[in-house]
Parts: structure tokens; sequence; C-alpha cells
């Protein structure tokens, strides 16, 4: 590839990092295995599984996303589930898969390492994601890729006010900046509102709270690939288009 | 106050926000009282609070700072102070606190509002704040003075090399740089190490984590002010020395 071909059409490629860049919903979905297993005395798998999530979605205005939020939720559904009569030991194994997730080693998705550091060289890139603050950083100082990205925005929600915002706080035109996500509602179809491009690179699994139908005809707006190493391909094609 | 006296020696101020803005020690303060309390037919009040304070520490590079670590930290200091046997409606207890804590009304110490609402007027205010990102951004849309403010920064550590990356990316010279805060450890010193003009506005509590003495020497190289409604005159003064 030459360099002259990634000369391109937009100034800024922005990535979520969460299932973006690095694994992350598997980690949750088998601590919640674990969860239904650690209750299973109590309630039917799927019983346990929905309450979490309802206790989730009813804390996310108190905690907002991230681990520690979700550890004091499973907590939370644990007690309620067993009417209170949940043992020390079992909290206490809960808290230790809370520490563990935080803990847990970044692995990044195939090819994430290659396209960045490809990328670097002709654009700025950011990690713009939402999540736990500290999380995050720490997550991305341990990807071993930070090096790669000009600026770093954890924000607390992913709306379009959000997108404007940042693209205002780095004096980026809009159409001049690329969101590159898994998530339609967070990453993809915000972006778009605000004026950017989108490329919507979905993973294997979805937070159910992420899940979302593309609107009719909102389709034709952005693109869609199917693994992040195809994308220095995309947007050497797309610059050629609209160099 | 002719506006003329406030046209500035410095560009911009930061101001903390926990006990500097607004009131937050106390808040914790009082949740730990009930919480040696919960557990006192077990151990006694001292013994309880230095638990809990190194389980905070153990825990502050997992958790961050904030609310939600801080719950967490309770949990498993209730845990390990009763040998895993806290009861459920313990653990829903200090749940409980976590969230009226969250939820706590946001309370101004005395002079803030005019104090920002006079110096927006001829400075750019920035809003620079460890912990919690999306606890601190709800406290702030609470507080009601959120759009005095043309920055708001929450980091998850408050180190020379924070204060450089902020100074930088809003292109400011350190010179011109003001920041505002109750704590030595995280607002002045770390401030002033990286080129900037600290003022201490010490608060009456100060958790035992940000506790400092003032290295020898050192003391010449800040200001202090009791109160921050003592913040307008200070500034207009330091300008008529520094224009």
């Amino acid at each position: 590839m030459k360099n002259e071909d990634l000369a391109s059409a937009v100034d800024w490629i922005a990535f979520d990092a969460d299932d973006t860049l690095w694994h992350n919903e598997p980690i949750f979905q088998a601590t919640e295995v674990h969860f239904a297993e650690l209750l299973s005395a109590h309630q039917p798998s799927t019983v346990i599984r929905e309450k979490l999530f309802s206790t989730e979605m009813k804390n996310l205005k108190h905690f907002g996303y991230g681990i520690k939020g979700f550890t004091l939720s499973m907590i939370e559904t644990a007690l309620e589930l067993t009417e209170g009569k949940a043992k020390g030991s079992e909290i206490r194994q809960i808290l230790d898969w809370g520490r563990e997730m935080l803990a847990h080693p970044v692995q990044l998705l195939d090819g994430v390492r290659e396209t960045v550091e490809i990328l670097a060289r002709d654009h700025q890139l950011m990690l713009l994601t939402k999540g736990d603050l500290f999380d995050q950083e720490s997550k991305l100082a341990r990807s071993g890729i930070g090096d790669a990205f000009a600026a770093v925005e954890i924000v607390s929600e992913k709306d379009a006010a959000t997108y404007r915002r940042i693209m205002k706080r780095h004096a980026i035109r809009p159409e001049r900046f690329l969101m590159v996500g898994n998530s339609l509602r967070s990453d993809v179809l915000p972006a778009i509102e605000a004026g950017a491009v989108a490329l919507h690179i979905p993973y294997a699994v979805t937070w159910a709270h992420e899940q979302l139908e593309v609107p009719e005809g909102d389709g034709a707006l952005f693109s869609r690939l199917e693994r992040i190493a195809d994308l220095v391909d995309w947007i050497t094609a797309r610059n050629r288009r609209e160099p």
C-alpha cells in the first residue's frame, strides 16, 4: 500500500473501544453464566439473567456504564432473588468476579494492531468510548496500542450532542470525521446525526441494551464491514472515490 | 467591581469540584459513621474505619475514585469484619447508602455561585476534577452552575503530567492558568510542578488519602485563601500587581 492512497478524505478516524478494538462483551457474558450458576438453587437461569438485566437498566441512571456498576447490580440481584439470604461467601464471590473483570487481560480483536498502526501514519486517530473512565484508561494503557491515538475521549453517553461537542473541541469538520464501532445505537446512528461519516463493524455478540434494528432507510447512510482487518482497504477505496 | 480590574493576568481559572465548589467529604464521613454503627456488634468503631480505609486503598488501583468503588469497598469490609456472616439486610443497607450518596443533592459552598458568575465574565473557567466520570457529570448538571464553565475535564488522576496535558489540549500557557482547589496533593502541588499558578482553599475536613504536609519551602510557591468568596478580590489584587 502506498501512502498517497491513504492521504485522506477523512482527517480523523475515531474508534469505539469495547468490542471494536478489544473483546469485552464475552467477559460480561461469561460472568453472567457464573452468576446464574451461583444462584441456580433459587431460580432458573433465564429468570436470574432477566432480573440481572432489569436491575442493570434500573441502576443505569445512578451508576452509568461499567464493571463497578455491573458488580453492584449483581449483588443487588443476588439479594433480591434469595430474599436477602445470599451467603457471605456468595457476595464475596461476586466481588471477586468484579475485580477479575477489571483486571482481565485486554485482548485485541484480530487485525486491530496492524490496522491502527497503518492508519495512524496518515490520520489522527481517536479513541472514543463510553464507560468507566478509570477502567477504560486502564484498558488502553494495557492494550499496547495507546501510542497510536492522538486523542482519547471517554464520555458518559454517546449521543449526537456528544459527537458534536467532541468534533468542536478538536476543530474537526464532521465530513472529515469517521466513526468506527460495533454499536448502531452508540457509534453509528448518533455520529451520522451529527453529520459525521460512520462505519459499522458488528461484533459477534451485542449487549441487549445496545441491540437495535436499523431504522427503515437509514441503512443507506452508513457502511458496514465484517472485520476491522478490512478497514485500511475500505478507507483506501473510499479515498479514491472522494479525494 | 469594574470589569477592567478583572481583565486578567490569568486567562483560565480551573476549579476542583468536590469540597472546592460543593460539599463532598461530609457525605462520605456520614456514611462511614453509619457503616461503623452497622457493624458495631462485631468490632469497635476505630477498627472498622481503619479496615475500611485500608480496603479502599487496596482497591484504588482496581476501582479508581468515587462512590461506586467506595460502596464495593464497604461491602468487602463488612464481609471481612464479620467473617462472611454479614446479613443480607446489612449488605442491602450498604447498597442503599451507595445509591443515596450518588443521588445526594449537590450543595454549593458559600459564595461559589456568585464567584463563578463574576469570574466567568472575564475568564475561561474550567472544572477539573478526578473521580467517577458519570457521577461528576451528574453533579455538575445538578449544581446549577454548569453554564459558567467553558471546559470540563474529568480525569482519573491529578498529577503534573495531567495538568500539562490539559493545558496543552486547550493551548494554555502555564503562567496564564490558575488552579483552585482544596487538596494540596491533587490541586496545588502538581499544578505548580507543571508551571501553573495555584491557590489553596482548604476545606473543613480532608480525606485521609489527600492529607499532606506542605514540603519545606513549598509554602512560598502558592497562596491560600480561607474561603472561595474571597477569590474575586484575590484575583483583582493579583492582577493589579501582575497585569
